[in-house]
């Protein structure tokens, strides 16, 4: 019997050549903070702490050749930050590869989703 | 400069529609599972405890509406186990779906790589 709730989903994150991560929940704070600009804001809209935040951001701006996150008027003390042209490419590429990928894997995806238990039917 | 080492690498797992995960690491001990008939020699050629393996398979048949590992001679004594047609199908569908992602992902997965810290490079 099709259940509506019969879906598997894809979930994509790329490890970077430094050994670094990225996936959707820094890509997510990324986008809160060229919302927020600033990393206090942006930590408080996506419910994370703030020493997360700029802990991601660190790990980020060091996976990168080029800063994705320009913080000021001292960043530790929770000055403004905004994303770079970089950060922004990024994420705009993230966001391609994704939607990508996920066009690729529709059918596999469904199909897999077909042949599992449906949501809340564990015994 | 253009380094060797300057590889960004997609990861890719399912979340089910119960809630449960399938990614590399399931499949490959569905995988070890088809080739050594017994979960404690899976888990031994994995490095994985024979308790967590145990885990992962028990979660696994919970998650598809068919079982993918078939125990026999009582599974929890070490018995022989082996994957069902369900299981290989399924082994089959994940590893053509992480091809397909892979290669639509490739070319912005190449670009991000490119714009990474080489391996090594941390400041």
């Amino acid at each position: 019997m099709p259940s509506s709730d019969s879906k598997a989903r894809l979930w994509i994150k790329i490890t970077l050549p430094d050994g670094g991560q990225l996936g959707p929940g820094k890509i997510a704070l990324l986008k809160a903070l060229d919302e927020h600009f600033s990393i206090a804001s942006a930590a408080r809209a996506l419910n994370m702490s703030y020493s997360r935040a700029w802990r991601l951001v660190d790990e980020l701006n060091n996976s990168f050749a080029a800063p994705l996150v320009e913080t000021h008027v001292g960043g530790k003390q929770r000055g403004g930050a905004r994303l770079t042209a970089e950060g922004h490419d990024l994420v705009g590429r993230f966001e391609r590869l994704v939607a990508a990928a996920q066009a690729a894997a529709a059918k596999e995806l469904d199909a897999i989703g077909s042949v599992s238990t449906p949501a809340g039917e564990e015994d």
